[in-house]
Formats: C-alpha cells, structure tokens, sequence
C-alpha cells in the first residue's frame, strides 16, 4: 500500500493539540498537560490528555451521524490512504454548492477530494477562536460528492457541515453513503494538485471518530 | 518520503486503546467513553477520550527521561518514517543482552530496529494484564543499540526499560543519544525481515511522547 519514495514531499497537515485548539461549543475543550516533571522532582515527564475524539485534525466514521453504519474499527486503513485531490475553493465561498464543486473540475475517478477553503487561511494567521461562520458544504453539495462515487471528503474546520443547518443534512448524507469524513485540516500551505493522502486515525476500538495525524505526499 | 505502492502489504501493528489497554501503575488508565449518544436522543454520537501520552501504542521524545533533550514537536516526522528491521528475540529471553542483539545479526547501517519478543505472544493470546516480567532491554544493551548508530528502536511492551531496574538508564542511554522509542507494539503477525515504518504520532506539541499508529509495510 506505502513504500518509501526519497523524491516525495511530504507535507504535515495536522493543526496541534493542545489547550487552545478550537473545540466544538458542545464537546469538552483539549487539555493537554503534566502529570509527572522532572523540573517537580520526578524521575521522568510525563504528559497526560482529555480531548473529544473530533478534537483537532479527526476523522468521521459513518457511525458518528448514521447509528447503524461502521464505526472506526469496521474500517480499512486503506480507506485512509491512497490517492487524492486537493481542490482550492475561492476564497469568498462560504457555503459549497454543486456550481463550487463542478467548478473545480475533479476528474472522474477522484476517490478522495480535500478541499482548501478560506479556512485554512484562519490557520495560517494563527487564529485559534473557533468561529460559527467556518466555511462548510451544503446539503445539496454533500448530494454531489455521493453521486460522484467520491469516497472521503476532507475540508479544513472542525465540521464539514455548516454550524447552523437546522438538518444537520450534510454529515448524515455523507456519511449514510459512506463517504468517509476528514476535518480540521490545515491546508494554508497546500497547493491545488494530486497528493498521497496518509491519514492515522488514533487506534480506538467500536466509536464515532478519532484524532489522526495527516500527511500530504506529492511527487515532484 | 513516501508514495504509493499498490504491491506493498501493510501490517497494523497498533494495540487498540480502551478501557481495558495495560497502563503503566503510575499512570491514569486509558478511558474511551460516550460524551453524546443517538441510543440516548442525542443528534449524534461523539466519544471522549482520556490518557496518558505513554498509552497503548506510543512513542517516547528524547525529553521523556532528559530535561534538555528534544520534544515532540522538534524530531523531524522523517524519523518516524523509513527503513527498518523487524527481528525475533528467542522466547526465552527476559533481558535482551548485547550477546543476545549480536546474535540477530543486525546489518551495518540499520536506522530503524524492532524487536519482536515474547511479549507479542502475550497480545496474540489477548492478555491485556500488566505485567512485571515483561521482555525488556538491559542498560549494557541500550548501549549497544546508541554504539551502532541505530536511530529508532521499536519493542512489544509498554516500556522498552525492566520494570525493576532500579537506575533507570536503558531510557536515558537511548534517549540521551537521540534514539527514539517506540513502544506497545503489536508484533505477534510479523515475521522477521525488512519493513517501510510508518509511525505517526498525534501531533502534540512540546511534550515527551504521544500515542501513534504504527504500520509496518512489506513489499512482496
């Protein structure tokens, strides 16, 4: 599935965990903090975390939104890596529409689409608030990315589906269809292209979602 | 660093974490628990996650044992990445000696070591006890590992150190030299022989170690 390749660029784009990670209003904030110091005595250092598992750069299982779907441990880690396309969303999109998508000209075949939006330039300003008016795919964009037999969608905040839809649409269209879900990535320094996606969701067992460790991996 | 490779096996060699992962005495135990739940009315199902950073899988930063030493977020993501050996330490080895490491017959040049020990057998019979008499690497071994220039080394247990060591110096002697350590791994399906690692740590910041996932990638 991988093999070292020394030509291939690999960009990091995980957003750190720590204290002042954006969190969602309704899950419990990041904490990230010491249990044993050598600085206290201690024969060693030791950090401890609490964190929701859509903290930070996460993944969604189908069974986050879909009670009967796969949960993370039901799906394969190949689903995680493999080919992808990182798309630019202008900059004064703040829903994604069907007409944003089809403007992106993803070829046929795309299995993974990650998709760069004005969020990323919030990251890359350093900018930690967390902010209702995130950049989000609507309903009826969720619809298109099913149709289009595209299966793992990443988008840079921590939701992919805008915070205020009352339906709450977006997820449970993806995610029903087995569309897998990466959020909360950092893609200020991604230009548009073809990529190796290598996605690590932490080892948990039957639950909703995990934290991972993203890489973008480009041939020259 | 890395591309895709359609012929390449891959191994997870990650220990799943949960309520019932080994943890080590002094530290909380792993808690992976239902923060919101659709069988209870919820919109959704999200899971909390409580640990240590030295849980289940994990990595140890040069500054888990040396106050001055590198943190997480200073080792490059390359040297997680790479290269390495997987070698099977005889079953009836406790104390991995430097005779005992001669006798894997390690080539020159090797940056990346694994040892697979009896404590894999351990996790192949599903025995999630913590145990004392785990396999670990003795001081004069640790020595052996920094003398040939080894970067990475990889073991089956949640540390790589005897649990009754009174001094303590397998830990500094490698993470003094810049070695890096991976722990709690899962080796009971892999075969001795050359592998591609893939560890990626959660991406924390200026800590002492992180939970990862860990692959291992074979070509055929």
């Amino acid at each position: 599935m991988l093999a070292m390749d020394p030509s291939a660029e690999v960009f990091d784009v995980t957003l750190t965990l720590a204290d002042d990670t954006p969190h969602w209003p309704t899950h419990p904030p990041v904490r990230v903090g010491p249990l044993r110091r050598m600085a206290d005595g201690d024969a060693n250092n030791v950090t401890k975390l609490s964190l929701a598992a859509h903290s930070g750069t996460h993944v969604d299982a189908p069974w986050h939104f879909v009670d009967d779907a796969p949960r993370m441990d039901e799906i394969p880690l190949a689903r995680w890596i493999g080919p992808c396309l990182v798309a630019r969303v202008p900059e004064d999109v703040r829903l994604i529409e069907p007409a944003h998508l089809e403007a992106l000209v993803v070829p046929t075949g795309t299995e993974r689409l990650i998709l760069r939006t004005a969020n990323s330039t919030g990251w890359a300003a350093g900018d930690l608030t967390f902010r209702e008016d995130y950049v989000a795919l609507s309903p009826a964009g969720a619809r298109w990315v099913v149709a289009r037999s595209i299966r793992l969608i990443g988008i840079d905040y921590l939701s992919i589906e805008p915070f205020d839809q009352t339906d709450r649409a977006t997820h449970p269209t993806l995610l029903g269809n087995d569309v897998l879900i990466v959020e909360t990535l950092d893609l200020s320094a991604i230009e548009p292209g073809p990529y190796t996606l290598v996605c690590l969701p932490l080892g948990l067992g039957p639950v909703d979602g995990a934290p991972a460790r993203v890489l973008l991996c480009r041939q020259p």
